[in-house]
């Protein structure tokens, strides 16, 4: 089954490459009768959009246009088609790279795949296939907001050496950054100058969050909540680790200090990050997920071209000193698409006991 | 869609709970005329197999039985069905658990999904669930090794606070912690001495390794070949984070320290793990795992019944002080299945690009 | 993705050949919290048995065990398994056929799929493969039955050229032939008694219907409720055509005479056969099934071996005069597992449509 | 699952209303590599288009618009996503059927499902629908005759009680009719001449061939390849029966009249339809689909609207009096589609004993 298909009750299929035509999709098995804003669906494309403070100055206006599946603003219950035409293509920014396989990139991969490469950019590979991501996502977090009180927030937790002391989701919006924690802008800002100045790119973390998610979605064994969101989590663009709860940290951790204990106003802890054996306790779920540095940075290096001959990289256009600051909407959008995925086979296997669960939560 | 299946191309459907009548599982898919070595497939078993020194002492023979799609020793294309009896029920230890929800395990997250539950022990949640994922992995691992060269192993690269200071796969079957640095071998006995004194456990993390494996595996967008694995790796019970390549690392990097330039004998570092924008690169692939510690142990913990009545949780039964142990055979197992899965995906779509990889490689 | 699996929300997969160890299945996704009469689906056995009158004298026991997902007396929502031994498989038969391929069998298309082929009969091609469907299917008819008031029955209405003049349900267990009509039966009976001296079979027509289907059930493009149907019953061995509604006879009628008025009390008619751009009306639903006769019969025929060269297949063995009476279970099960899988599929996506149009059945 | 997406390892998903703003698809799994005419794409959308001589009158210019997939007229193994705007809605001739349920129609059975209905037109359940099967299928035809010489052609054979004395594939494009015997066309124009006088319509029968299809193709259980083929063309609109090989003739046919016997230079006849077993034989498959007479004509007939009063529904607008005639480059588009798919998965699983089927064929 080719790859480009994300859910099962819920299905998300897209196309597109970053300069082609348009880039789209279509969301299959969304519920009918359901009223959409989609207004709040171009403000999370606003956040994912190059061209802000600190990323690439390309220039997207990705504006959605809904092609099919909303009549007179409410879901019909058939596919809903989006599409957003790529309206600053700027080829010839790539046309000096025609026949360069940048490293850190998929270019020698995709050429070894398909035997075939569209040399104007990563194609499927770019960052910028994820905007469909974030359009479809928006209508799945409205789904999972209004009818089940889901909320979805990630924030930048990490840039480089510099960690937040505490996470802080209000102040995600508040800076340029996506930092949760507000008194390490300072320090930011100043590594983001020097990155620039030095034509050089740094690694970051995201931290996301979903609250009022009832028990009982995920599946037992292969199909586990987090085994799925870990899926969903490292499709996405530069990301190299994802962890749910303690994540990491339980290497060194004693089963004493791990296991959640059971009081009757709940758990006193939420170590398991919201999930046990694969399946949604009720607690806040909660990710990390780790992104590597952008690739394409102005340090020139050593690669190949397509006849395999030994060249030098030398990246000029407009790239990315953190890629992970345009992540957010896009770790949110596949959170979502991935949770109410799961509401929806829930639902259908085991109508009483999610009654029961969405009551409680 | 139900979440007891993996694959695509290759499907593995799997049944049966700890404490039921057996275990089970079915291959579709697999292709025909390949000649299995049934006794490797039980030398795989044997190594997940509690009841060997520092597991629990649960004797299980874990005797595969082949019921279909075998001929003469030779696949015939059919479906692989495999059983293993449940020989070691005694659900008499669990019988004192039977209105406790177990913090740290899924009891609590099963009752509210299904809204019944069998409480005679973790049912799918169960690590005993495995069981069958390593005989079908097992499959799996010969076509890769026979038809393509591809060897996978894993190791334990960390326990608690005590990390291998190098990674030696020839160490792992030398020892009793599957650990690949012969020198922290007396410090893990120690640490084990004092976690079974104590009633505790501990975490650790699991690195595995795929050599020889063909640039052009994986789908760029959500069938990332680094996706599928995390999602294969995640759904292994007690893993909370898991990694490709330089993993977390990755978080404080800079751009040019990450991205592995090319010469013209390949790629000259391998910071990206062997996959490059989802697809494999020809490198070796290699992931990271990061379990959690055992949730049963013998200190006691706060819990409700299935009442909702606090009680406090005393374990006595027979327990792993650490779970990744055992997981080994797992980790390989999932890996291969889905790197078959998609050497099958690949061949359907582009086989001329696959046979230039596969001689490349 | 390999063809051994039906259905999406609710999952059965199977294995197993005619002259293996076994034949199974599991069912996914089956709803948590059923109570299963273990007893009316050895009922449904024992209709699909060879055996019985007219059919071939063959033994088999087809005791179905029960490996998973049922616990004291109740589906969990986990993978039920089933299981059958194969009892009776005298392969000393299929000896002399070893290097024939069988005219009007699956022996040539095999070797030619798979290059390789188990000899001792037909495999997965073999009718007795559906036994576990019967018994799969047995399941969902008692979901069907209990929780939504769906029935589901079929029968036979022609054998030869001898056509039923009306469809009296009530007849089918009556009679050795399943024969709708019992105007028929003796007429039946002497062309069966002939057939026999003759060495010769006879095709058949098999008719289903469903009662108590609420409205909604299907998709409108690919998934069509009939499109489905269609599926599942021509993937019942020896059928080459199926229908719904008035089937081909809508080759030569007019639109007036076909479409279906509504009246305050519901249709008027039934041409549609409960089915209307893919989706069930909320009438009953209405299939016919064409069924081929048994190829392997006693008068000699031109074949090939599996060195290709010229032959003379003479079968001994013991076989059906008509293959389709033994099939009403079958055409029952399909149906049940399609409908149910809908029934949850809809329940996912549009519950409150659905529970609506359930109080309206 | 929901029900827009066709395949497994090639396929297509679906999206758009007939009065919504575009329709179109997305074909994920198309190899890489492939020159594509879209010239021919565009041919056969001609055929499939109304405003033709005997059907309707309302003109869609359908052209494609391939957004993505294709660089430089070939295809690069990423999805290729195809887009047919809605140039002629007039919906307005829609409104006066605003509240009124059309018998015949999916009006009814879609509002049970939904909940909601766009009342401008059939919506997914419309004719129009199929013009992206149109284009898609078109690229699979490409694929299917250039790469491995199988060829696919449909013709009309049977218009009311007129059927065809042979079936000559040649004459298809000759007639406005579609219809395979030359002898027939004057009594169908007469019949034609009736029916629109009438304001009634009338069902047909085509019949599809696929010559040059290796063996090997299908699987032997559920996703036999005539099933696969029965589910694909029963989704066609107003389809109510499908059959391969004798059909419906097997019911009064004996065993020794229907199987086909082996020479050393092949089947020495056919009526098997080019299947055995569920799997391609090597010889000419052949499909025959009934179609029921268009449901929206002249002659008036009373329904339910909206609120469930009694109402005379009248049609005046633009509709044809046989809707099988613009169904041919359907059925092939579909057949086509089945073909590729399984051909791709055919070669996942089993490269040696496809590559030698094609040998021969």
């Amino acid at each position: 089954m080719p790859g480009s298909t994300w859910g099962h009750a819920l299905r998300l299929t897209t196309f597109g490459e970053s300069h082609g035509v348009a880039l789209g999709g279509i969301i299959d098995g969304f519920p009918a009768g359901v009223t959409l804003d989609l207004n709040w669906v171009q403000q999370q494309m606003a956040r994912r959009r190059p061209g802000q403070a600190w990323t690439t100055p390309r220039q997207e206006q990705d504006q959605v246009e809904v092609l099919s599946g909303v009549f007179e603003g409410q879901t019909t219950g058939t596919p809903i088609a989006l599409l957003i035409r790529n309206a600053d293509q700027r080829s010839q920014d790539y046309a000096a790279l025609k026949d360069q396989l940048r490293p850190g990139h998929a270019d020698r991969s995709y050429l070894k795949k398909y035997g075939i490469r569209d040399h104007r950019g990563g194609g499927r590979a770019s960052a910028r296939e994820t905007v469909i991501r974030v359009a479809a996502g928006a209508l799945a977090q409205q789904y999972l907001v209004e009818q089940l009180g889901i909320q979805i927030q990630a924030g930048v937790t990490q840039i480089g050496s510099i960690q937040a002391a505490k996470c802080d989701f209000s102040q995600v919006s508040q800076n340029p950054f996506g930092f949760v924690d507000a008194h390490a802008i300072p320090s930011i800002t100043a590594l983001f100058e020097e990155l620039i100045a030095a034509g050089d790119s740094v690694g970051a973390a995201i931290c996301v969050e979903a609250t009022g998610v009832p028990a009982g979605l995920g599946e037992p064994v292969f199909d586990k909540l987090d085994a799925l969101l870990a899926h969903a989590w490292m499709s996405i663009n530069a990301v190299k680790a994802v962890a749910v709860g303690d994540g990491w940290d339980v290497v060194s951790q004693r089963g004493h200090q791990h296991r959640d204990a059971l009081g009757t106003a709940g758990f006193l802890s939420n170590h398991a990050g919201g999930v046990l054996g694969g399946i949604s306790t009720g607690q806040t779920i909660v990710g990390h997920l780790a992104f590597k540095p952008t690739s394409s940075i102005q340090l020139p290096i050593d690669t190949l071209d397509q006849q395999g001959q030994m060249t030098r990289l030398q990246v000029t256009g407009r790239h990315d000193p953190c890629v992970a600051l345009r992540a957010l909407p896009i770790v949110e959008a596949m959170t979502a698409l991935t949770l109410m995925d799961q509401v929806l086979q829930q639902r259908a296997q085991n109508p009483k006991a999610w009654e029961q669960a969405c009551d409680a939560s």
